[in-house]
């Protein structure tokens, strides 16, 4: 069951328990380059990111706000929300560039960098001032790396969980309602970030706090191991119901541009049938039993072939991300899985009859032989849309 | 808490609560090729699968079984747990067959495809002789695409666990101790596989049973849906102590080999911080306070360079793998992050000063700059090897 957390409303997107989880992702262009920053909030936004950050370091960063904004309504995006990321200057830049303030739709605020000790809080009261002003939420966004030092024997996670809980209740004695008000205490290992998110749900239970959350591992690395690292920790943390808003904080790299953050996101909420964005493909192994070139080469193809045909389809088609579609290389679990699937195919093993059946919604439509079976599978699905949806 | 199951002994290696989570895969070359299956078993082995499974599908594939034990025993892979899966004809191979019956050190069993009724139990009691009268554990393997038809209102869920420990005790029964018997209940979506292994538990800890788990999510497709999927699906049951052996059942594609579900394994187990292959890179997402091109440039130098490296400091340093690298972008985390790391470069943000510190075991050691920095720093990181393992 979902841990019950207030609706926070960020522009147009509400999040919190009775809302779907929300994907975020953050630039890393110069934000003071408006053009190119309103680019990647664009690249980022149509691969799927609800929610995007943008850091505002600079003054120069601070006048650009504005500026990127402009630009996104003028292409149409309107109602996407820009978040501002403030460290060990927010409090100055909020002030002193109103308009900016203005303009962001939240303020992510990393308390293990606002200050020490009394100017901390004046520092805070100062950025929550704003905050009220303009009625935008905030992140209180705790970080293991930027956490000060822990004080004897107190772990990590519990200073950050103290920290995230601490700030959340002097932000709400400072005047923001508890639904402006997001939190965060991300580690940059998986068993931590659980633990530390575990214990944070605890404590705000027992506190009655009911803070919308936002989870992510931070620094999850790059490439197969970011996005493995991600996946474990989002995962048992969402099945648990803890997580109201989603980031892979991945390291891009040339393979893996700034928008696959977004696709690991998507997958894994798809996978965790929260969400849909495209078909599902459900495809064995292969093994010994199987044709494996044959096997490798059709999955490839119908998976090639449906992500050149899915912005087509999901016009005519909006009910086509739910569709479940087998490719099986076997008689071991291909029609079996063929019956619980919208449209499958189940091709001959290598001591088997070689004929491929396809199924539509269980049932046995036709059988296909020969090379060109991809493309007569998907021009049977296709034939089927309308039937079936 | 770990799931307390009996140690189940294949060959030399040991599953179950007591021992670490063991990494299987499967081949998908012909069996009957023994070359064939043999060089394959052999990469899969190098690249860390502890257990392979080769199907045993026919006559010719049950001949091959003996000739590929002798190959990997010549290629110096004594130790390597050969499983034979077996489907519809299980019970003709392993008793036309002995000598294949005698050289498999566990067979995989599906009670969805041994027979129907009477015959089924026939079947199944003719298997499990075999497995007694040669010592050999199995694996009661079921699957949700070869479950006969649900009965009534019945769930695939409780039909393949009651499938599950129904064949378990009908084997005990047949003579089969509770430690030669490993169960598996896989589904091809996330949330049902979760779902499934955990009634499974639930039902064991209710009949005491303390049958080892093979987990996994079968049929999860290609690419980085099959991946995300994956590990989604085995790091919610490892977080919930449930799995003693884990595969990745990943449908292999050109850019993913059949190595990749390995690999996944692996990085999955090092993620959860259950087991160490290589050191652990943390590296942030980057952002707009961040060098871009150059932090996504050194991630990738020092990433590929410990990759190219790691054979060689393995042989002289085994603790490296659990070394903790950090490469950070700018100074929010950087220096927090480096404090944590084993060795760790913090870049400067485009705001700050144009130097990067280095740390080892959290002490500043030198400020790195210029072009060659990913050289130095590995020559810096080879240099403390010595002093922090």
């Amino acid at each position: 069951m979902r841990l019950k957390t207030l609706t926070v409303k960020i522009r147009k997107v509400k999040i919190g328990s009775g809302n779907p989880i929300a994907i975020q992702s953050m630039t890393n262009t110069d934000t003071q380059d408006a053009v190119a920053t309103a680019k990647q909030c664009v690249e980022l936004a149509k691969a799927g990111a609800q929610l995007i950050r943008i850091t505002v370091n600079t003054n120069f960063a601070a006048e650009a706000v504005p500026k990127i904004r402009k630009i996104l309504d003028k292409k149409g995006f309107r109602n996407l929300p820009l978040i501002g990321d403030f460290h060990y200057n927010g409090h100055i830049l909020l002030e002193e560039f109103p308009l900016m303030a203005k303009t962001l739709d939240k303020y992510r605020i990393n308390p293990g960098n606002i200050g020490k000790g009394k100017t901390c809080d004046e520092n805070f009261k100062k950025i929550i001032g704003v905050a009220v002003k303009n009625n935008k939420p905030i992140r209180i966004g705790v970080n293991a790396g930027s956490l000060g030092k822990k004080s004897g024997k107190e772990t990590v996670i519990k200073t950050a969980v103290k920290t995230a809980i601490t700030s959340a209740q002097l932000a709400e004695k400072f005047g923001l309602k508890q639904n402006r008000i997001v939190l965060s205490v991300k580690m940059s290992n998986v068993p931590d970030t659980i633990l530390a998110y575990e214990l944070l749900a605890e404590t705000m239970n027992k506190n009655r706090r009911l803070y919308a959350l936002h989870i992510g591992l931070t620094e999850a690395g790059s490439g197969i191991q970011g996005i493995i690292s991600s996946s474990a920790a989002l995962a048992v943390l969402i099945n648990q119901g803890i997580g109201d808003t989603i980031r892979a904080s991945l390291t891009p790299l040339q393979k893996y541009p700034r928008t696959v953050e977004v696709e690991v996101c998507k997958t894994l909420l798809q996978a965790l049938n929260l969400n849909s964005y495209k078909p599902t493909i459900i495809s064995c192994p292969g093994c010994g039993r199987t044709n494996a070139k044959f096997f490798e080469h059709l999955t490839k193809e119908i998976n090639e072939k449906i992500e050149r045909k899915l912005p087509s389809w999901l016009k005519k088609y909006p009910k086509i991300t739910k569709l479940k579609i087998a490719i099986m290389g076997c008689t071991v679990n291909g029609p079996g899985e063929a019956k619980n699937a919208d449209i499958a195919i189940s091709l001959p093993g290598k001591t088997e009859k070689k004929v491929a059946p396809v199924y539509i919604k269980g049932k046995f439509v036709k059988t296909l032989s020969g090379n060109a079976i991809a493309e007569q599978f998907i021009k049977l699905a296709e034939k089927s849309f309308k039937a079936i949806m």
